[in-house]
């Protein structure tokens, strides 16, 4: 296809397209006149993922451009290659890290590393996630709450079927550089809507708890009407 | 207790305690002297909702004390207190809008409706959750992902057993302005913490389905090192 065609299926402006050319972010198409080139899928592909990782995950090109050489490294390993574009730093083996490095569990690491051994789960210590889970725990402290990782159990749990459907939603997918960026759209643009489906949720979850019978009910309503066509 | 004993238990400052006082969030104690007064127990829980407000949902002052003085009013209402603090606007009957509004089931309202009805959750039709549903399904589409809402209900069925742990957690409490407290903290402050374990499972289940064993097993390590020490 030509870069205009390409544009149009991508949703990246034509001049865009020219700079990632430019940039290396994308690798040249075969050259069919002195100004012209032919791009195929491989190109579309590619050019989904740099927008997944710019427009979406926020990187700046420089970043992306180091990225994607890296990806390409890898691009028969799925599981690295779904790291690399979530953002779990490469370098160390991906381990049970508490288990191994002091035997029964957590007791001198960090609280997610108590976690993540009771829940079995097998996580780079490079994951900054980590880091996240410490700190909310540290913080519920300070504020007066005396919870400790047990508390955050259950919470895994339903995490890790959330998980589970997003790896479904990339199951279908055959192409890695297609995985990656349906992985970076879903992990990234989802999060809000999973917080919102929690808030909405919990408000109809008090309503079933807590909530009276304070707006009329449906048949009160009809003899409401009634009521007022009589009247 | 004195002023220094609440702001000891409160982890609120002395002179912040006093700006609450004389703006008239905290009501005031039972004055015991000319410049002393008694603080009990409701100014220390009235002093944790206020700093739950304002330190974790980043409310001004100004708003936190319109909050308080609407709490106060619905206090026998836990739906309605929960509700206040949380961020949903009241002035609308709670209702399954769309089916109230439309008869069967909002292929004229948001995609929001839709979820909702076919989840059967009762949710206000002001609760700001629901637009950001609406602007992520927009989104995704932009971005090639063809998905409706029903891509979302296993998600949200995940959700709801999110906010049944949420709401299990304010069950043990008995005050309505300790369970606004904790609401809110467990609200806004686990919502990182839930992303992290999201990213966490998304890792270890990607492990599970893709990982290969590459990275060396603890038997290979001991030899290692039994080798290292013999070499």
């Amino acid at each position: 296809m030509r870069i205009s065609e390409l544009s149009r299926r991508s949703g990246v402006a034509n001049a865009t397209i020219k700079y990632y050319l430019r940039e290396g972010l994308l690798p040249p198409g075969r050259a069919t006149a002195a100004t012209q080139a032919e791009y195929d899928d491989t190109h579309l592909r590619r050019l989904r993922l740099i927008r997944a990782l710019i427009g979406v995950r926020g990187l700046s090109v420089a970043a992306a451009k180091q990225l994607l050489d890296t990806v390409s490294q890898y691009q028969a390993d799925t599981h690295q290659v779904l790291g690399l574009v979530l953002g779990i730093p490469t370098g160390g083996a991906t381990s049970k890290a508490p288990q191994d490095a002091e035997g029964e569990g957590g007791e001198h690491g960090s609280e997610a590393d108590a976690l993540l051994t009771a829940l079995d789960w097998e996580v780079s210590e490079y994951n900054p996630a980590r880091g996240v889970i410490d700190e909310t725990l540290e913080t519920l402290r300070s504020l007066g709450l005396d919870h400790d990782w047990r508390f955050l159990l259950p919470y895994a749990e339903l995490a890790r079927r959330t998980a589970r459907l997003d790896l479904d939603e990339l199951e279908s997918l055959k192409d890695p550089l297609e995985m990656a960026e349906r992985a970076v759209l879903l992990t990234f643009l989802l999060e809000p809507a999973l917080m919102a489906l929690r808030r909405l949720a919990q408000e109809a979850e008090s309503m079933v708890r807590h909530g009276e019978t304070a707006s009329p009910s449906p048949d009160s309503c009809a003899a409401q009407r009634l009521s007022d066509e009589q009247g």
